[in-house]
């Protein structure tokens, strides 16, 4: 293991860049004061951050993971407005004693989710820029560009009542993981994954099932090609503060009422709950309750929501959750739902 | 005064998008998933940070002057490849307890920035996005956006022996303002400003001097529209780490030597002499090789170096300070320059 600091800038950006893919669209890529791209559309674009002790903590720190998370959480917010992935740059804050080994995974693990969200949506998504800094906190600073065609964004606030209430992906079980985490449990997720045969991991049951929650916490695998699919979405937003607060949001832009239905949230509800039950033993009507919250409030699965006419058969990876009534709010079988959700700065 | 934690998030962002200016380039603004923008042209990008205690510290902290230069860094980079800024994504890490008025000096600071690239370039610079996280470090993470026709962008590899090699703007300045902030100079750099009506402020000679350097380090002001004049050059920089380095990376990109002339840097050397002469006192010759190592290894002026081929009469707002040749490297009078300038990471 090479400390940043024995490396030197110079040999640290030159090891940083063999992670780097070009692509068709890069005219200039890194190296000079600014990288050139041809963007045959409309651009989107959305910065995110990963700041430590706010958003993770050195105890669970998975460098590769954390640049999974950091990618994907930029690229949501691109293909949730209909956009094509185009490129990121990174700005890293990273303390000087940081090994090279750990750089490198944690720009492995963005370049692997940036490559994923090109398969899943059919283009190239290099790293086009960044910057690096040493620091006494490491923060990940991502800016993701992508392309869109004139009048094609899908924004929140386009719902109109009538429209039924679809979710792609998962929510609440990045909410669970966070609680284990905290909990202090076991996050060797490494061990939650098939290995390259194909084996299944030697874990019991429940502990498979705790360890992939953490995993999504960790490391949220958004399903950009859903997003891809819902073209026909009158609405569409990125869950990442917590489904009540994001679809409140499309509520309040769209001037709607959002009605989820309880019992379509059933198979959401039952994966987590056995991380519920971990956490508050035999209080089963508690732990049904925790789970119930996760599912509600708890964002950074990065699942996807859109309104739309109702579908006969929604596209693939899409399930109704609920419907846009005229009035304003969330709510949950006719009861009001709060929509504040996760608050920087303490409110 | 009110802290952060005691608005919350969405009274903060409310705060700070009051300081949003809109241009006609923007379709979807702040307060989606992502920004939608219009950019009929190729498109240019880069990230540049400020970490605390790596590039600024607490107590010369000025917010508003912090968002000058947080803006100008990313700026510079956009227009020494020739091309106009298009908007910026601001991302901020900020303390819980940091009072909201200083939060919007930062970005009355980075929009008086952006505005005053807009006005010299001719064009309109609006914030597009960005992210907001509170940290127990300040970071300002910007990614800027530029456009520029087809085959227009001034890269650092076309400089050709023969080329004359020229500045815009200062450099050593902003180096020797830090040193005197190390030294723990007064930094009431608001007193070196003249006031509204014009009237010359109440400091001796050199105390205004000195402010002034201290100014440059805590608020550089490229002169964005001479990069706009040298659309013929043949290379274009900006001197962020030093003009040995970033001379270094043109003649090391280009394939050339890079001859500057000592005596086109006296012009330059003289307004930072009365600070190294305040920092050793009597040692006149240790202060002129202090003075010297400013302009030479200094960055953050934001000055910019292009290389073209000889003017007659070089556009506005430049100078001409050497010439490139063949060979490689950078020296001054024929004597070999490191090249190595400013690194993160100690080496």
């Amino acid at each position: 293991m090479t400390r940043l600091s024995e490396l030197g800038e110079s040999h640290v950006l030159e090891r940083i860049l063999s992670h780097y893919r070009s692509g068709s669209q890069v005219i200039i890529g890194p190296g000079d004061d600014a990288a050139v791209t041809a963007v045959d559309a409309d651009l989107v674009s959305t910065a995110d951050m990963l700041v430590e002790n706010e958003d993770f903590t050195r105890t669970w720190l998975d460098w590769s993971r954390l640049g999974v998370k950091a990618a994907a959480q930029n690229l949501s917010d691109v293909c949730v407005m209909g956009a094509q992935p185009h490129g990121l740059l990174v700005s890293l804050a990273i303390p000087n004693s940081t090994d090279i080994e750990d750089l490198e995974a944690l720009f492995a693990g963005i370049v692997a989710e940036a490559g994923r969200a090109g398969v899943e949506l059919g283009c190239e998504v290099p790293i086009i820029g960044g910057d690096l800094s040493s620091s006494q906190l490491i923060v990940v600073a991502i800016t993701a560009l992508g392309a869109i065609g004139k009048d094609a964004a899908i924004t929140r606030s386009g719902a109109r009542p009538g429209d039924a209430i679809y979710l792609a992906g998962t929510i609440g079980r990045a909410a669970a993981g966070l609680d284990l985490l905290w909990a202090g449990a076991e996050h060797d997720t490494s061990r939650a994954a098939p290995d390259m045969s194909g084996t299944a991991p030697d874990m019991s049951g429940t502990d498979l099932e705790l360890a992939r929650l953490i995993d999504t916490q960790l490391a949220p695998q958004p399903d950009y090609a859903a997003a891809g699919r819902m073209r026909a979405a009158s609405a569409m937003i990125d869950v990442s503060d917590g489904l009540s607060t994001d679809l409140g949001r499309v509520a309040s832009a769209s001037g709607v009422h959002a009605r989820i239905d309880r019992a379509d949230l059933q198979d959401l509800i039952d994966p987590v709950l056995p991380a519920a039950r971990h956490l508050l033993g035999d209080d089963a009507a508690g732990a049904e309750e925790l789970a119930l919250g996760w599912v509600l409030n708890g964002g950074e699965d990065h699942g996807f929501v859109a309104s739309s006419a109702p579908f006969d058969t929604p596209p693939v990876g899409w399930r109704r959750i609920g419907e846009m009534r005229a009035g304003h709010g969330v709510s949950l079988d006719g009861e009001p739902v709060p929509t504040s959700g996760f608050s920087h700065f303490g409110k």
